[in-house]
């Protein structure tokens, strides 16, 4: 990948002249401009080059942000408990770490970075904090949903290559909410493994399962990172979506979400993730002679989504 | 405080024309280039203005450290963990990101920002992880152990305001460690309090009290932070040193460290806190005769050091 252009404008405190040679002297009586050199000059020869980099650019950034806002002892106090509180909700089943990097942006420009995709594929989007490996591979046509409620959804569709070339076997990893806005993992009355499930292409690169529609719901927001979206004048809702991992040998897997169009909250996503190419139009069926040809029971809805993966190397 | 040359060269965000009036269609479609502006325009209008400036500031420069080392996912899910396991080692007795703050220079950094003094006023230096409100007032010349070992020290001297005015009845809170180089909070066999106390200037500004002399000693490096000096190839030691809150009506009061003349880390302290003006010299003295006249035993070290305060206002 490319640098970006703040990277290439930007100079590296160890490329200076000399960096090398600093007297250990220079580690007494610091001040506020020389601060962030002497910690960078710290930072031992033999340290793996990349981890060097990366603390660099982190101890400047930070320095430069305290020294920009002149942060206070109160404010600095406040930021540390802030942090300690994340760290302290983070538990087997939720991870507030994720939640804040979420919300304040940085998964979705993080996704952004590692996953540039040339014109026509499928855009990918956060994995989230809710992914959970295991869950069964289903038979075309089987229903994720093992709970009553919600209404009933038909999702199918194709994986193709490059140029819509279908691709056979490929694997889609699907989860998504229940119709009280909980995934299984938060949520103690629902079934282990509740609208979770795998499915595969066949020969013509087809997938087809039914799961129930899903629904627009808020984030867990009774934390730190909910507090935060609360003090900042932001709704923690996210639009309605489907996740999926969808990959097959010789390509590029994606991670990403199908949105619902006509979602009131795909413009102000909590965690940024929409995209107009992963909106899908959800079409809804009345009659009970549609429900009982498509094994299900009316209202119904149907949806049909096309994955382009990107071949490997 | 003025603004430092870094903050008056940037320009904010919502300083741009147009600000207030973003559609929330930007919402969308977020790219690499947009990401941060999305964010920023985001945080709603009734935010405190202390809050959305900090905040500016903050996600900017997390997005452009993000950009600048196209963290991959792998790196950002370290540091994901990394931050859990720094919140999760916090309890009532051990603060983790304050013991993060302080190796990353932020600490410091902070207290130089907002306790710039003038000269010839005693200079600060970072509070740390181990305070503890409450210590006992003493008697002059009382002694702050309560347990046996270490050698024996008398540190005295005055507290002043600008140009040596005495200052009468300044408080001096005084904590440090023990022989063994933990502080009583971390040390179970240690007695409730040991090692601090309170002190106030006689008449003339004259405080004095009895301790054991101060010992270099390793911050608790069994943690992420401790683990990431490791990595950074650092060691985790501090010079010895006495801290110091001196406070008095109608001055300003001082947070700061005295450390011990010839300690051999004085130039390479794990979290950069050496001034060379709280460098103080400590006596030695050898012989039994010395020692009765002091109430002590022999060996025992004397140490002075004067605090000079500024006047509130």
């Amino acid at each position: 990948m490319m640098p970006s252009a703040a990277f290439a404008r930007r100079r590296f405190p160890f490329d200076a002249p000399g960096y090398k040679t600093r007297s250990p002297a220079a580690m007494r009586n610091l001040t506020e401009d020389n601060m962030t050199d002497a910690v960078i000059a710290g930072i031992g020869e033999a340290t793996d080059a990349r981890l060097k980099e990366i603390m660099v650019r982190l101890v400047g950034h930070l320095h430069d942000f305290v020294r920009e806002v002149e942060l206070t002892e109160e404010e600095w106090l406040a930021g540390i408990r802030f942090l300690t509180a994340v760290g302290q909700k983070c538990d087997d089943r939720r991870q507030e770490f994720i939640l804040l990097s979420d919300v304040l942006g940085v998964s979705i420009l993080m996704d952004a970075i590692n996953n540039r995709k040339p014109a026509g594929a499928t855009e990918s989007s956060v994995l989230g904090p809710f992914y959970r490996e295991g869950a069964e591979e289903m038979a075309a046509g089987a229903n994720l949903s093992k709970a009553q409620g919600g209404e009933p959804c038909i999702v199918s569709g194709r994986v193709t290559g490059p140029g819509g070339t279908p691709i056979a076997g490929a694997l889609l990893d699907v989860w998504q909410t229940a119709p009280n806005g909980l995934y299984e993992t938060q949520d103690p009355q629902q079934p282990d493994f509740n609208l979770r499930g795998k499915l595969r292409t066949d020969t013509a690169g087809r997938y087809e399962f039914h799961t129930v529609k899903p629904v627009t719901y808020p984030i867990p927001d009774d934390g730190p990172a909910g507090r935060l979206l609360g003090a900042l004048g932001r709704h923690s809702y996210r639009p309605a979506h489907i996740h999926f991992i969808v990959s097959a040998p010789g390509y590029v897997p994606v991670t990403t979400q199908i949105f619902t169009e006509g979602d009131p909250y795909l413009d102000s996503d909590a965690v940024f993730g929409v995209k107009s190419r992963l909106v899908a139009r959800y079409v809804r069926h009345e009659t009970a002679a549609d429900a009982v040809e498509r094994g299900v029971t009316a209202p119904f809805h149907t949806v049909d989504y096309d994955f382009e993966l990107v071949a490997e190397g």
